[in-house]
């Protein structure tokens, strides 16, 4: 059980994990196109936290599901986070030739392959929760199915990606960008804690305090990745000199709505929240409570 | 029943149900984005043959499934060919400013929005078919969701569009543009029967001949798809000053590699072959055989 291991343990047992599940699906087969899988291999299993597998897996385990249950719906969500990232960072998107210091999959590739990639990553997703192999109960399946699709759909994730670009360069408030943040990572903070607690078949109640504790954590990873975006740690930046100026101003940033200090405020208060909506699982959602820490302090 | 009508009277009423069910799908709800939304309804909504659902609804009437019970199916095969079209007319892929007459999702409105469209309806496709409306037993709704993403995968569809591309302006074999064709048409041809089959509870032995009709039927569209975009006549084109040059020379077609004479005969060979696999079914095949006829002579 990751749940039992110190929280460094913990995510790198899990990393590895779903880095050997992630590579074995993506394996070259009859009739296949080897440069689109290439392309779908250089982004899925490139450097990551994996803190999506890393929920999903640590709340089946919350409920007694074993990890080796839920790598498979773990390894979906992760190329459902891996599609997002491909076509955020497109020319007609955000524009990044750089994700984590790799050359984004347009620069290494082309624009045609990353947004087929892309759409071949978010397709497999699918695939795989459809598969007896990722769970044996038909209606376990369709109930992660349903649960990624919406999350990650026209009323989730897509729609925040939307409303990001729509907002570009627009001044907007602290209450729409905290919408905005919801949508492109709370859902999917949201989608990873509801689904590990599916395969755990945890209560109604379970799963509504575990979703409060998702959403706080999102909107505390996105605030925190603004800060040291405004920062200029992101992206391989930390030349002094290079971080007097803001990377990427024109995005939609709550540094340059509400100002840093009020920014650090608001991470303080999301790490208290969402420790409160953890209580009610006692101590076994210790490693939960060490990640919110490790959200809050993390510095890349 | 669709299968008992005239095959003129089936195809209409089929898409004025589909099209009724993919408007009542695509209904704004709170706190959902109404730019994403209004582009997903224009392409989804915008005049198409729906010779996908067609085949979907006329293969579960086949096996006794009422239509009503294969329209949530329907509709969602029609997202993800329509996500498809969408994604396949950008910039950075075949380039196209107009589909049936209308602006492409990105000259309507933009990059950013076409590419998130596409993403939302290929999601929604498999919110769809994860729902108890679509099918009471979850494990028909999972048999569903795996043909339709292994179909429209990388294993499918996608890998398609990327060999397509791939081969722009080379000169290729015949062998290599029917598996092109195969993958980007015949896949979602053979899904839409499949999943029709599947929702008819059809046996093991009445797929397998209707997957053998659909590759052909799929392959016979596609070539049928090429000869009149070789005479010009697809995208509105009927000028006769307009027919000397064939629109789009640098895509793959058939037309130019065997020429429009063995391409003609390919057509004839096509339609007895698919008429062959539907002997299995006897008289109830009745509207499958004219819908062979309709697409090897359609004239848009």
């Amino acid at each position: 059980m990751i749940l039992d291991k110190s929280l460094k343990e913990a995510l790198f047992t899990c990393s590895i994990l779903v880095q050997k599940k992630m590579s074995d699906l993506l394996i070259l087969e009859e009739s296949q196109d080897s440069h689109l899988l290439e392309a779908m291999r250089y982004s899925a299993l490139s450097e990551g936290k994996r803190l999506r597998p890393f929920l999903l897996i640590t709340c089946a385990n919350l409920f007694g599901a074993p990890t080796i249950s839920s790598l498979n719906a773990a390894a979906a969500i992760e190329f459902v986070h891996t599609y997002s990232l491909i076509h955020d960072d497109l020319p007609a998107m955000d524009n990044d030739d750089f994700r984590r210091g790799n050359l984004t999959s347009h620069k290494k590739f082309d624009e045609a392959t990353a947004i087929l990639a892309g759409d071949a990553l978010l397709t497999y997703a699918f695939e795989i929760l459809s598969s007896a192999k990722t769970h044996e109960d038909p209606l376990i399946r369709c109930e992660l199915i349903k649960i990624l699709s919406r999350s990650s759909g026209f009323r989730g994730m897509v729609s925040g990606q939307m409303i990001d670009i729509e907002n570009k360069n627009k001044k907007i408030t602290k209450e729409k960008i905290a919408n905005i943040h919801r949508l492109k990572t709370g859902e999917l903070f949201m989608a990873s804690c509801e689904m590990g607690a599916v395969i755990g078949k945890a209560s109604n109640e379970d799963k509504k305090h575990l979703k409060y504790f998702a959403h706080d954590l999102g909107l505390l990873f996105q605030i925190k990745d603004d800060i040291l975006d405004y920062k200029g740690i992101k992206r391989g930046k930390t030349d002094i000199d290079e971080i007097t100026k803001p990377k990427n101003s024109d995005n939609i940033s709550i540094v340059h709505t509400i100002g840093i200090e009020a920014a650090n405020q608001q991470i303080e208060l999301l790490c208290d929240q969402s420790k409160t909506h953890l209580k009610y699982f006692g101590h076994k959602a210790r490693i939960l409570n060490e990640l919110i820490d490790y959200v809050s302090l993390r510095s890349s």
